[in-house]
């Protein structure tokens, strides 16, 4: 049986049971809410972990790229919306999915695009002036449903992203973030239908304000991605705590520079990615935590810095713990920044058994676009 | 035949001309200089690339992983260099290899390595503080090689990267840093030799350094790796120009915000990298400058932000230039902040027909460790 001492480091180790944890925390919220899940498998963009976030029912998912789209189509998902606005270039694969009898939706933000999808659409609405979409407010809503309609689209309704809670501060504020984007959400599906559209999908999310929502009235579903894992990220936001982190890069050390109080890893940006996503945060946790074989945090101890296959470990500046001793072989697990990113950088997840150090498996990452 | 408009956004468009551009610069730069390259394939893991590099004369290169290691091995490549500090239980792949015929090399700055490796080896030396490797001064270099003889390996010489120039600001910092990197390597060198070791190979590099060097007696070898692309971050040191970069991410516009001067696109950090290396230059060229199809940047045009599959184009702060009209559908392409990390989030290069829009051939990366 492998464990998490025998593949070659840098690889990911993924803790199912955490998975499960913090997929079942969300749906119990989102119940009591009384509102579906439509999860982002951006995140993950496994099958496995899919299946573990569902319990194999294959029920509505949001995806980042047509490839994940076809691979979850042809494990036999069929509900399925693309939530990046729809290139013109990118319809051919939209109808080819939707001719095989998968209910594939798109998204859009101008009347250039309603004018040439001719499939069924949601449109992008604003609520925080973060990336796309128009305001809930603005006359063009009516204008896009009604050329989208004109051309052989169908108005489905309205989705909001309130990618700005990322940087919210505290509960308050992210409680508030939450309301905001339900409330813009629900205003312009209200617009749609004052104009005639039944526009049944009120679609919102973010991690963040998934999980601080107390009140969803209105809306029909609920987008969320990064959940399944977490990360340093999440956790400094206040969504969750470094004990809920599923995923961890596993290194070897390789080096030693006392004078400089630095371990060297074999470990580097390849394996963790670029994401610095914690440097505007309250606690900076460079490119993330460090922790043993176990996953306990040591100390302090960060992956400091990092060059394409090199990490450095140090402790956190002003920090008076004692630098492990971790000889040259010894294994250790980085918890991510941004754990999209870093599990992007690799091919597969290494399954941890929970409570153990066995691996159990490996599952495959979608690629490419 | 494919061309720009063709294959699906994002993707990476290679210009071999100036791989081949790029490449006779630094030839010739070190046959005056008397010393041999040994491209660093870590930025472009690519085979076709490679054929570029040395003309299909499969001569010495050095690789940043097993995987690159045993790719190019497969392709006939013989004399390996493997640059980054060994971890113990990589060495059965070390092994595998050398007895398939390939000469490959290792790399250690400890004696505990030292003790396991059992073959042939560089020993790290620190010249600028910035990562792994002893002082050229430090008895203990001459106890590795010690360590790396009595345990059946062999002393090939020594190593050093000077990955400080990175940070050097101008030309005279630039040359002093290459000075100071050949002044290092050879006197570490010479102390070995002194202690009765052959020590033939004395490699320095970094792509700054390796274009700044005046002098390279006592060098038998320079390793560059990001010259064959070049990137903002280069040009912002002052290494190469703009007109040099080879790689680029074509995008499609997918939306507009004109109330705050943006163009979205398709293209977001999983296209280009989260790297922002040019974010400590003097001039933040953000996640890259903005090119029409052809190659040429638009005016002060920047991708400005990135969420994992969208790009806000913006003009550089304070810019005065107009905002381009580029409808949705339009394509751009990107010039990348750090090629290395760019690159390494696509599975191909679409290769460019130089002068043209022509696409003529796709090349595969080497993936994972």
């Amino acid at each position: 049986m492998s464990t998490l001492e025998h593949p070659e480091t840098p690889f990911l180790a993924l803790d199912p049971h955490r998975v499960d944890t913090n997929v079942r925390r969300l749906r119990r919220h989102l119940d009591r809410l009384g509102v579906a899940l439509r999860p982002h498998v951006k995140t993950a963009k496994s099958l496995d972990v899919a299946a573990l976030v569902d319990g194999g029912a294959k029920g509505p998912i949001t995806v980042s790229t047509l490839a994940e789209a076809e691979a979850f189509a042809a494990a036999g998902y069929r509900d399925i919306l693309y939530a990046v606005g729809i290139a013109p270039q990118k319809l051919g694969r939209v109808r080819a999915l939707r001719d095989r009898g998968v209910d594939l939706v798109v998204l859009l933000d101008s009347v250039e695009q309603a004018s040439a999808a001719g499939v069924p659409a949601l449109i992008e609405i604003d609520c925080d002036g973060h990336r796309g979409g128009v305001a809930a407010g603005d006359p063009v809503l009516v204008d896009i449903a009604r050329a989208l309609e004109h051309r052989g689209g169908e108005v489905r309704g309205v989705l909001t992203h309130a990618g700005e809670s990322y940087f919210a501060d505290g509960d308050e504020q992210l409680r508030a973030a939450a309301q905001h984007e339900r409330a813009v959400a629900v205003r312009a599906a209200q617009a749609l239908r004052a104009a005639g559209f039944a526009a049944p999908m009120v679609s919102v999310g973010s991690t963040p304000t998934a999980h601080f929502a107390t009140d969803l009235t209105g809306v029909s579903e609920v987008r969320a991605g990064n959940f399944v894992f977490f990360d340093l990220v999440m956790a400094g936001i206040g969504v969750c705590t470094h004990a809920d982190l599923a995923l961890s890069v596993v290194v070897t050390v390789i080096g030693h520079r006392p004078d400089k109080g630095w371990i060297m890893t074999d470990g580097g940006w390849m394996a963790t990615s670029r994401d610095r996503g914690t440097g505007r945060q309250r606690v900076d946790q460079a490119y993330g935590l460090v922790c043993d074989l176990d996953g306990t945090p040591y100390d302090d101890l960060l992956m400091a810095d990092a060059s394409q296959e090199h990490g450095i470990l140090a402790l956190r500046p002003g920090s008076t713990a004692k630098l492990p001793d971790l000889p040259v072989g010894a294994r250790v697990r980085i918890l991510p920044i941004h754990a999209c990113a870093t599990a992007a950088q690799h091919d597969r997840y290494h399954v941890l058994d929970p409570g153990s150090r066995a691996l159990t498996a490996e599952w495959p990452r979608v690629r490419g676009w």
